[in-house]
C-alpha cells in the first residue's frame, strides 16, 4: 500500500515529424522530471524521401520502436536523479503522434517493412502525414463523397485531404498491388505504437482511437463507424477488404489501449501491466497539456498552427463549415473535439527573415521584433493575408497565396514584419469568429509552442486583434505532457492518478504568470483593420463574392494618418 | 555667305530640380559636342525648404540666371576644342524647365525676389513644381471647376493639382498679401528664362508657352484662353488682376520667344540677335529629343515616369479620361500633346533594394537583375500593383498604395524584384491602352532616362508586357537635346537649321542599336497576367467596381505550374 500523499509518475511519449520525445511527469502537479529525445535514423531528418517525387514522405516504423526504447530509458535514468523518483512509481503511459500517418501491417500486427520482401519498399513504411502522393485520390474521394455520401464531408471541412487515411490506402491500392495485397490492414501509428507497447500480436485486437478515425478516416457513429464497404468499393474494389479489417468500435484517450507487456516492461525497466492510454494526435493531446476546457481555445503555434476546442456533447453544436474536423471525444470524453488550423504562421516570419532579408543588417527576429514593437497599430498602413501556404481554416484551400498591400516608398522591414504577425492574428480571429458563430464561445486563448514563449510582441498583437485575454502554456512540451496526463487518467485515482481529465487537467497543467490583456485603444484600431482583412479574405477566398475594394487602401491611409495625428 | 554644307550649332538649356545643364548640339546630326552642369546654390540641393512646412519647395530665380551664364560659357568653352566649332556658328537657343514652377514678377518682368523688400521672402521666389503648399487650394479649384466649369477638368485628368499654377497663386493670395499685391503677374520659369535671354523688360511682352499654360493653367482656345475672370474671382477677388495680366495668345516651341539680347550675347559670347525658342517643360522637349512622332510613345523613365504622345490635331481626339493633360501644340505644332505618367517606377525598385533589403547579400540592382533575368514570365506566381506613390495615370489618385500577392514560403527577393518591374510595365500598358482606346494608336515605344540604358531586363519586360517594340533613346540628355532642336527650328532652314520639327527630329535624334522585340511566348503569358492586373487595378482603384477576385491567385498558380511543366 502506498501512502496517500506519495508521489506517482506517468510517461508521455510524443512522436513528432523528425524525432520522438519522452517526458517523465509528476502526476500531482504536472512537473516535468526529465525528458529525452531521439532523432529518427532513416531518411533526411527522419523522413524517407524520393528524388523523383517531391510529394513522397515516409517513415521507418523501426525508428518508432528503437526511439521508444531509447527515449524512455534515457528519461527514466535522468529522472532517477530525483530522490523521490523510482520506476515502480510510474503508473501509466500515454502516446501522441503525427497523423494521419497510416502503416500497412500483417495479421500479426507487424509492420510489412519488417519482412525481408518489403524491407526496402517505401510503400511498406509509414505514410507520413505530409506525404501528398495521394492528391489525385483525395480529389476522387471528395468527389465520390459529394455525390454519394455528402454527410461525410460535413465533418471534415468539405474536402478530403491527400494527407488522410483513405487517400493513402487508395493510392497504395493503385500503385503497389504487392504491398496492398500483403497488408492485412492499415493502422495509424497513433494506434500502432500503443498496441506494440501492450504486446498486441493480432491486428484485429488493436484498439483504434477516435481521434485519428474521426478526423482522418470518415469515422462517425451517425453512419455506424467507418465508411461503408459499398462506398469504398466504388473507389477501389480492394478497399472493401481494408474496411472489413477495421473495427466498429473506437476508443477515446481516457480508455486503455492495453497494459504494458512483459517484454516492453523489461526493455524499459518499468512495471509490467501498467495501463497504456489509447493514442491520439499530437495537437489533440497538446491541447490537453495546455489545459483545455470548455471556452478555452488552445492554439499550438509553430511553423503552422493547430487550433483545438472542446464543446460538451450535450450542447449539440452543428456542423461548422471550414473546420478540419468535428469529432465526438477526439480530445476529451464527453466533449466534441473541434480542430482548426492555420497553414503557416512561424513559417511566414521565417520566410521574411531568412529568404527576403538574408544577411541584412536588421535581419533577425529579435531586431525586427524590437523595431516592430515600437510601431503603433495602424501606423504602417499595411495589411496582409496570411496565405503563404494556403488557408486551412476556414477556407480549406491550398491554392491561395500571400498578399500584402499598403506599401509606400517609406515602408520599412519592421512594418512588414509587424503586418505579417498581424495577418496571422487576423487569421486566428477568423477561426475564432467562425467557432463563435456556430455556438462555441471563446472565453480565453491559451497559446503554446515556441513563438508563444519567444514573442511577447506577437502575443500582445494576438490579444489586441482577437480581443481576448491570451495565456501562454507553462509547459514547453504540451503534447508530451498531454500524453502523460492521458497516462494518469487511464491509471485512475485508485492507482495514484485521476479518474477524469477534468480532475487531472487543472492540477497537471498551468499557464505562465505573464499574460496578455487586450489594450482597448489597439482593439479599436484593429477592429477597423480586421474589417478590411475580411473584405480581402472574402474577395480573394470565396468564389462568387463580388466586393467593392476601392476603399480598402484609403481606409488604411486614414487610419495611418489619424494614428500619426494622435502622436503629434 | 556660308557654304551649304558648313556646320551649325544650337544650344539646349535644361533646367532640372537641382541643376541646370547646357548642351552644344550639331544641328546636322544631333551630336552633342559638349555639356556643362551648374548645381543651384540656394537651399538644399537647390531647393529652398522650410523646417516647419514639409510641403514647401521654392527656388531662387537668381540661381537660374547665374547658372545660365555659367553652363553656357562652360559648354561653349568645351565645344571650342572641336576645330569645326566656333561661337558664330551658333544659330539658336532652346529652353526647357521643370513645371509648373511659377514666379511672381513686377511690371518690368523682374523677379520680386530681386527687390530688397522681398529678397528673403520665400513666397517671392519661384514656387517649384513639387511645392504642395496649395493642396487645399487645389481641392477648392477642383470643386469650383466641377461646379461651374466642368469642361476645364476634362483636359487635366479630372483633378486640379497642388503642383499647378492657379493653386500656387491662390495660395499666395491667401497667405502673403504683400507678395501677392506686389506681383504684377506670375510667370512660369519656362517662359521667364527665355524672356530674360531676350532682354524683355515689360511683363506684358513675355511670350508664354502653350505647354505650361495648357497643362497647368487651364488655358484652352475652346474657352478663349485662360480661365475667365468671373470664375477666378469666385476663388479669390485678387485673381481677377492676375487674369488681366495674362495674354490671350500663347505660343508653341516652333515660335520665337524673341532674340538674344545684346547684354546676354556679351555675357555668353554668342552672336546677338539669334532666336530663342518659346520655352516648354522638360518632359515635352524630352519627348522631342527622344524622337517623338505620330504613333510613338515616349516614356521618360526615372524615379517616376512622364509619358508623352502626339496626335495630329486634324485627327480630333476626344478627351481622354485620366490623362494629365491634352493640350494642342504643347509638344509639337500641328499636334495635340498628350501627357500621362506613373507616380513611381525607379523609386519602387530603389525602395526594395535600399529599404527592404539593406545590407543583404543579394541587395544590389545588378545582382537582383541578374537573378530576376533568369526567371521566366509567370514562374513566380507573383503579381503587384505599382502604386507605392499613388497612381497618376489613369486613376489620378494619390491615396492608393502598393500591393503584391502570390507570395509563398518559397518566394525569393529576385522574384519580388521582377514582379515590381512587371508591375510598372503593366502600369505602362494601362496608360498605352487608355490612349489607344481613345484613338491614339501606339506603334512603338521609345524609352529614355537612366533605367532605359541601365536595365535591359526592364526593357525586355516592357516589350513583352506592352507587346510593342521598345527603343531606347540614343541621347542620355533628351530634354536638353529637345531644347536644342527647338533652337534649330526657330533658327529656320535659311539660317542653317530646320523649318519644321518633322524635318529636324529624324536628323537630330536617334535610338540605340540595341532594341527590344516582344517575345511571343512571354507575350502570351503576360496577356494572362495583365488580365489579372487589370482585375486588381479596377477593384482597388475604381469606386463601385464590384469584382469577383477569387480566381486571381488560382490563375497565377496555374500559370506558374504550367511554366514549370514546360521546363521539365
Amino acid at each position: 500500500m502506498k501512502a496517500a500523499n506519495s508521489t506517482h509518475y506517468t510517461i508521455g511519449l510524443d512522436y513528432g515529424t523528425n524525432s520522438v520525445r519522452a517526458v517523465v511527469i509528476d502526476v500531482a502537479d504536472g512537473r516535468e522530471l526529465s525528458s529525452a529525445v531521439y532523432n529518427y535514423e532513416h531518411g533526411e531528418s527522419g523522413v524517407m524521401l524520393e528524388q523523383s517525387n517531391p510529394d513522397l514522405a515516409r517513415q521507418s516504423p523501426s525508428d518508432y520502436l528503437v526511439g521508444l526504447e531509447r527515449v524512455t530509458c534515457a528519461a527514466l535514468e535522468d529522472a532517477a536523479s530525483d530522490k523521490a523518483f523510482s520506476t515502480d512509481r510510474v503508473i501509466g503511459i500515454g502516446v501522441d503522434t503525427t497523423g494521419s500517418t497510416p502503416l500497412p501491417i500483417d495479421k500479426q500486427a507487424r509492420s510489412l517493412s519488417d519482412s525481408p520482401k518489403f524491407k526496402n519498399d517505401l510503400d511498406a513504411q509509414a505514410w507520413l502525414w505530409k506525404d501528398h502522393t495521394g492528391h489525385a485520390e483525395a480529389a476522387e474521394i471528395t468527389d465520390a463523397a459529394a455525390k454519394h455520401r455528402p454527410e461525410y464531408l460535413l465533418k471534415c471541412g468539405g474536402r478530403y485531404s491527400s494527407e488522410w487515411f483513405w487517400a493513402k490506402t487508395l493510392r497504395c491500392a493503385r500503385v503497389n498491388k504487392a504491398v496492398f495485397d500483403a497488408a492485412h490492414t492499415w493502422v495509424e501509428i497513433a494506434d500502432w505504437i500503443p498496441a506494440m507497447l501492450c504486446g498486441v500480436t493480432d491486428a484485429s485486437a488493436i484498439r483504434r482511437g477516435i481521434c485519428a478515425a474521426g478526423h482522418k478516416a470518415f469515422f462517425h457513429t451517425a453512419w455506424g463507424g467507418y465508411p461503408d464497404a459499398d462506398f469504398l468499393s466504388k473507389l477501389h474494389p480492394g478497399l472493401k477488404r481494408v474496411r472489413e479489417s477495421l473495427p466498429n468500435k473506437v476508443y477515446n484517450v481516457a480508455e486503455k489501449a492495453g497494459t504494458l507487456s512483459a517484454e516492453w516492461a523489461k526493455k524499459l525497466g518499468l512495471p509490467a501491466g501498467i495501463p497504456v492510454a489509447v493514442g491520439a494526435f499530437d495537437a489533440h493531446l497538446g491541447a490537453v497539456g495546455a489545459g483545455i476546457d470548455d471556452g478555452t481555445l488552445v492554439k499550438i503555434i509553430g511553423t503552422s498552427t493547430c487550433d483545438i476546442m472542446v464543446s460538451p456533447v450535450s450542447r449539440n453544436v452543428a456542423d461548422i463549415p471550414g473546420l478540419c474536423g468535428i469529432v465526438p471525444e477526439s480530445v476529451l470524453p464527453g466533449y466534441l473535439g473541434l480542430e482548426a488550423g492555420q497553414s503557416a504562421v512561424g513559417d511566414i516570419f521565417n520566410w521574411f527573415v531568412n529568404k527576403i532579408q538574408p544577411g541584412g543588417a536588421a535581419a533577425t527576429h529579435e531586431q525586427l521584433s524590437r523595431d516592430a514593437a515600437a510601431l503603433r497599430p495602424g501606423e504602417s498602413g499595411l495589411l496582409a493575408l496570411d496565405w503563404h501556404n494556403g488557408n486551412r481554416t476556414v477556407l480549406v484551400d491550398q491554392r491561395l497565396t500571400g498578399l500584402m498591400l499598403g506599401m509606400t516608398l517609406h515602408t520599412t522591414p519592421a512594418e512588414i514584419y509587424r503586418a505579417l504577425i498581424e495577418a496571422t492574428a487576423m487569421g486566428a480571429r477568423t477561426i475564432m469568429e467562425r467557432l463563435e458563430a456556430f455556438g462555441v464561445p471563446v472565453r480565453r486563448v491559451v497559446n503554446c509552442g515556441g513563438i508563444s514563449a519567444r514573442s511577447p510582441l506577437a502575443m500582445q498583437i494576438y490579444a489586441d486583434v482577437m480581443n481576448r485575454p491570451i495565456n501562454v502554456s507553462r509547459s514547453l512540451q504540451t503534447c508530451a505532457l498531454g500524453s502523460a496526463i492521458a497516462g494518469a487518467v487511464v491509471a485512475g485515482a485508485k492507482a495514484g492518478g485521476y479518474d477524469r481529465f477534468e480532475d487531472a487537467i487543472p492540477r497537471m497543467t498551468g499557464v505562465h504568470e505573464r499574460h496578455y490583456t487586450p489594450n482597448p485603444k489597439a482593439v479599436a484600431v484593429y477592429e477597423t483593420l480586421y474589417a478590411q482583412y475580411r473584405q480581402l479574405h472574402d474577395a480573394f477566398g470565396i468564389a462568387g463574392e463580388k466586393r467593392d475594394l476601392s476603399q480598402v487602401m484609403k481606409t488604411l491611409l486614414t487610419v495611418r494618418d489619424s494614428v500619426h495625428q494622435q502622436s503629434k
